[in-house]
C-alpha cells in the first residue's frame, strides 16, 4: 500500500473473518501436503510453460513432489513480475514464515523443507483457516457427489452443472445422473425428475448455490417441451447427436436448473465467457481462453423469466464489466460476483471494482472469491483484493467523496462479508 | 478533490456560465415542484428497485409527493455508495442549503420541507439557473412539438427523431407527422416534404440540433428511392409491416434527416448503443440496457456521405470510447459529445475524457451535458464532470506535460463552453 | 513525471541504447531533410485536417517545404492538447535545441530555420541516432525490395507481407513477385517456391521478422492444397476474381508465410485490427480506422499449428489488450508487442502495459516500437513510453509490491531492450 490511509483501511478490513463463496477445494484434502501442491497450481505451471518450459518436463509422470518443485523453480525467474508469483511469496511469508524476495536454485530446498514442516503438522488445516481469517469455504461439487465425509458447515456444497448442460448427450454423463438419482432416464419427465432429485440431495446437505461456467456463444432461450423431447429422443437413439439437438437439450436443462434454483431458493452463479481447450497442448487446466465479444443481452430472457432467482455473475473479460455494472444497476436479480480468472489481477480488479462501487447498490456486490484449489491461496488472493478495495475506498470514497473512514470500512465489510451472508444464506 | 492543484482548477472552471447541450427539460415546468420530482428521477427509482423495492410500491398510483418520497427514502440506504446518490446530497447542499450525510427516516421530512420552501418561491427557476451557472439549456422535443410558450433562447429546441426513424410504420406516428406538417403522406415525396417542413418549423423556432438515440444493431446505409418507395407502399397498405420494410424505410428517413441537417445547418447528435425495454418489468425509464458490441464502423457510409454535417456522438458503453476518439481524430465531421447514461460515472468519465484530451483536436470535444429532466440536476452532474476534468488537467497536463495552470484552464473552458458555442451556434 | 521516484526510474531507463523493432524508415533517407518531413507525418496532417483544414490545402502539389509547414502551422493551435503534438515539441527541444511551448505564426519560421541548420549537417543521421539512443532500427520492406545500398546491421530488413496475402489477385502484385523471385507463377507449387525464394532473399540480407497488418474480419484457417489450387486457377483465368477465391488463396498464402517463418526461424509480427480506407477522402495515411470487435480466438488454429513460430502481436484497440495478455500468458508462442497506432497514447499505454506486466511472463513482453517514418520521432515516442513504464514500475512494483528500484529497473530494461534481442536475434 502506498499511503497511510489505504493501509489503515486495509488493516481494518483484514480483521474480518470471511466466507469464501467460490473455490475448488477438495474437502477431503483441503490443505496442501507438499510445496508441489502449491507450485502445481495451474497459474504456475501454465506461466512457466508459457515462458518456455516444455509441458513434458512439467507433467512427467512419477515425479516426486521435490523433483516437481525443483523443475518448476527453474521457470520462476521468468514470471517473478506476475501477481500470481507474488501470491506465492505472500503465502510463504504469512503462512510458512519464510520471507524471501525470490525463489530460485539457491533457496528453494529450504523453502520446500520449511513449508513441509508446516504441512506435516496435524492441525495445519486449522492453522491455515485461522491465519487466513476464513470461517467457511464454498465448494464446486460434481452433480453426483455424495457430499459425505466432511463438515458441510465449513465446506459448503455447491452444485456445479456444466456437465449437465453441455455434456448430457454423453452416455457417461447420463449414466452418472441415473446412478446418482436412482432414476432411469427415458423421457424429459425422467430427466426433470432426476434434476430435482439432485437439488434435493444437495439442499439436504446444505448446498448454498448452483453454479455453471458458460462459453461466450451461450445465448439461452426457453425451448418448448416438445422440442426438448424431440432432441432428447434423438440423442438417446443415435450414437451421433446433432449439434442442434445438443444445444436444444442444453438450453432446456439450463432452464430446468433455473427453475430448480427458484424452487429450492438457491442463487445461480453464472460464470460467463470461457472457451474450453483453446490450446489443447497446454498444461493441465492451462488450455482455456476466451472471446471477449460477449454480452449480457444474451441473458435477457433468463433474467426476465426468473425474477425470484438471484444470479451472482462473474465475467471473464474486463470489457464486459461495464455491462455487468449496468445490468446489476437495473435488474434486481443480477448481482456482481468477484473478479474471475483472467480479470483477477490488480489493474482489472481496481478498475472493475470502482465502476461497481460507483453505480451498483451496495447490497448487490459480492467482493471476492478465491477460486482456489488449496487453502493456502485464500490469504494472498484475498489480500490482493483487499489492497485494491482499500485503495478504491481511500481514493474515491474518503478523499473524493468526503466519507469518514468508518463509513468506508462499513462499505468494505459489506462487500467482503455481509453480502455473502445475505445472498447465499 | 484530493489535492490543491485540482481544487484550484475546479474552482476556476466552476466560474464559467454554461450552455447545457442536451437535456430532457420541459420548458413549461423546468424546475421541480416537490422533492418527489427529484427522487422520482429514474436513477433513484431504478436503483431503489434494483436494490429490492417492489415496482408497485414505487409506482403506485395516487401517491402524494410526500408519500412517494417517504417510500423511496426507505431504499436509499442501499444506494448511498452510488454517485447518483451523491448528486442528491450535493443538490440538497448547494441548492436547498441542507448539508446532510444521509437521507433516512430520521431526517427526510425536514429535507422535504426545506426543499419545498425553495420550490415554492416564485423565482425558484431563476435561482436554480443562477446557482447552477446555466445560461441556456437544450431540449429534447418531439417532432410535432409546437415549440410555443417559452423563451427559446433559454430553452433551446432540438428535434428528436427516434420515432420518425423507428416507428413511422405506426399509424399514430404517421398521423402525428401529417397533422404537424399539414401534409398528407401517400408517397415518398410527401414524406420527404413533411420532414422538410418539420426542419423549417424547428429552425424557425431556433433549434440548434437534430438528435436521435440508436440501438447497437443500427447500421445505416443509403437505400434507393425505389426500394424506399416500395417499403412505404407496403407499410401503408398492410396492417402488418414486415421488419424488412420497416428497416428500409427507417434507413431512408435517417438519410433524409442527415440531408436536412446539411441543408439547415444543424448538427446531428447521434446517441449510439441503447436497447430499449430489455427489462420490461422495470420502473418507468429504468428498462433500457445495451449490447456493448457495437462499432462506429457501422456509420462509415454516413460519415463519408455527409462531410458538411457535424455529428456530435455519444456512446453508451465505455468500451466504444476508443473508437470514438479514433474516429474523431480522423473524420472532420465526428465530434466527441459528453458522457452518456451508463458511462456517466466518475471512473468511466475520467478514463474516457483523458483518452479524448490526449488525441482529439481540442475544438472537437464537447465536454458534458446533463441529460437532466429537472433543472436541479445540472449543478451536481456538471460538478461531477468538472472534478474529473480538473483532475485530468492537473495530472496529465500540468503535472505530466508541464503546462501552466492558465493554459490548462483555457483548455477546460473550451471543452466546457467554447465548443458548444462554436459547434451549435 | 510527477514524482521523484518515477523520474529516477525514467532517468535510468533513458540510459539504455535501444533497438527499435518496428518502423517505416527508408534506409536510403532515414532522417528528415526539412521540417516538412516532420510536420508532414500523417499524425499532424490528419489531425490538422480533422480539426478543420481542407485536404486540398494540405496536399496541394508543388508546395515548397516552407510553404507546406507554414500552412500546417495554422492548424496546430487546435491540436496542441494532443500527445502527438507534444512529440513535436520534445523533438524540437531535444534534437534541434529549440525550447518553445507553442509553434505558431510568431515563431514557426525560426523553428524551421533552426531545424534546417541541423538537417543540413552531413552527420545529422548519426547525431539523431546518438541523441536518441538508437543502435538499430527494423524496417518495413516490400516483398520485392532489393535490400541493397544500406547497412543492414543498422537498418534491419523485415518482410512485410500484406500485399501477398490480400492483393495477390492483382496482376501487378503477381508480376512483381514473379520478377523479384525469377519464378513464373502458374501453379500453387510455383507460388510456394516464389515465397520461399523471398524468404531466402530476406534472410540472406539479415531480415529479423516477417510482418503483416490484418483487418478485424481476418480469421485464418488452413485451407487444403486442392481448394487453394482451384482458387489460384480461378484467379489466373478470370479478370474478376471472386471474393471467395481471394480469401481462400489469401489464407493459403498466410499459412505459407507461417511455415516459412518456422523454416527460416523468423518471428511473425501480427498487427491485428485495421480497416483500410474507411475515410477515403482523408489525407494520405489518414484514412484507416477499425472495428474494435475482434478477438484473438480468430488465431486459435494458427497458434496451435505453429508452436515453433514466435508471434509478436500488436492490437489496434485497447479493448483487445486483455485478450492479448491472456493469450500471451497461455500460449508460449504469443508475445505482446508494443502499443500500436490508435492505442499509442499515454492513457492506453499505461493501462495496457500494467495489465501485461502483472500477468505475462517478463520474457514475453516487447515494450515498444516507434512505427516512425523519420528517425526524429524515435526520441519523443520512446520517451513517452518510458514515462509510462517508469510510472508503472514506480506505482505498481516499487510502491505497491515492495520491489527495490534496482529490480524495477532490470524489469524495465528487459522490456525495452532485452526481449527484442532475445526474440528477434
Amino acid at each position: 500500500m502506498s499511503d497511510a490511509l489505504s493501509q489503515r483501511l486495509f488493516d481494518e478490513l483484514n480483521q474480518l473473518v470471511l466466507i469464501d463463496p467460490h473455490t475448488h477445494i477438495n474437502p477431503l484434502s483441503p490443505a496442501s501436503t507438499s510445496l508441489a501442491d502449491i507450485l502445481g497450481y495451474h497459474y504456475y505451471t501454465e506461466l512457466a510453460h508459457s515462458a518456455g518450459m516444455p509441458r513434458a518436463r512439467i507433467e512427467e509422470q512419477g515425479l516426486t513432489p521435490k523433483e516437481k518443485v525443483g523443475r518448476l523453480v527453474e521457470g520462476l525467474g521468468h514470471i517473478d513480475n506476475t501477481v500470481q508469483f507474488s501470491w506465492l511469496l505472500e503465502a510463504a511469508r504469512e503462512l510458512f514464515g519464510i520471507d524471501v524476495e525470490r525463489i530460485d536454485a539457491s533457496n528453494w530446498e529450504s523453502v520446500f523443507d520449511a513449508a513441509q514442516a508446516k504441512f506435516d503438522q496435524t492441525d495445519w488445516e486449522e492453522q491455515v483457516l485461522r491465519l487466513s481469517g476464513l470461517e467457511s469455504v464454498f465448494l464446486t461439487n460434481d452433480f453426483d457427489d455424495s457430499l459425505a465425509g466432511f463438515d458441510t458447515q465449513r465446506y459448503v456444497p455447491c452444485l456445479r452443472t456444466d456437465e449437465l448442460v453441455f455434456h448430457f448427450w454423453r452416455d457417461q454423463v447420463r449414466q452418472r445422473l441415473e446412478a446418482a438419482s436412482s432414476i432411469s432416464i427415458h423421457t424429459l419427465g425422467d430427466l426433470a425428475a432426476a434434476l430435482v432429485q439432485r437439488f434435493e440431495h444437495f439442499c439436504s446437505r446444505g448446498a448454498r448455490a448452483c453454479a455453471i461456467s458458460l462459453p461466450p456463444s451461450f445465448s439461452p432461450v426457453q425451448v418448448s417441451e416438445c422440442d426438448a423431447e424431440a432432441a432428447l429422443s434423438q440423442l438417446m437413439s443415435s450414437s451421433e447427436a446433432s449439434a442442434d439437438s445438443r444445444q436444444v437439450l442444453g438450453y432446456w436443462v439450463f432452464w430446468q436448473l433455473a427453475q430448480n434454483c427458484q424452487r429450492f431458493g438457491l442463487p445461480f452463479d453464472l460464470m460467463i465467457g470461457v472457451n474450453r481447450a483453446v490450446y489443447p497442448s497446454g498444461v493441465f487446466q492451462g488450455q482455456d481462453l476466451y472471446d471477449s465479444r460477449v454480452s449480457l443481452i444474451q441473458y435477457q430472457e433468463l433474467f426476465n423469466a426468473f425474477p425470484q432467482v438471484t444470479f451472482p455473475i462473474s465475467v471473464l473479460a474486463s470489457v464486459t464489466n461495464q455491462e455487468l455494472v449496468s445490468y446489476a444497476w437495473i435488474f434486481p436479480n443480477v448481482v456482481c460476483n468477484g473478479h474471475w480468472w483472467y480479470s483477477n489481477t490488480p489493474s482489472f480488479i481496481s478498475k472493475d471494482l470502482q465502476a461497481r462501487l460507483e453505480a451498483v447498490p451496495r447490497n448487490k456486490i459480492v467482493g471476492y472469491y478465491s477460486d482456489m484449489y488449496k487453502l493456502e491461496f485464500a490469504l494472498p488472493k484475498f489480500a490482493m483484493f483487499k489492497r485494491c478495495l482499500a485503495s478504491v475506498l481511500s481514493n474515491h470514497f474518503v478523499q473524493g467523496m468526503g466519507w469518514t473512514e468508518t463509513r468506508a470500512i462499513e462499505l468494505g465489510q459489506q462487500i467482503l462479508r455481509g453480502n455473502v451472508q445475505r445472498l447465499f444464506y
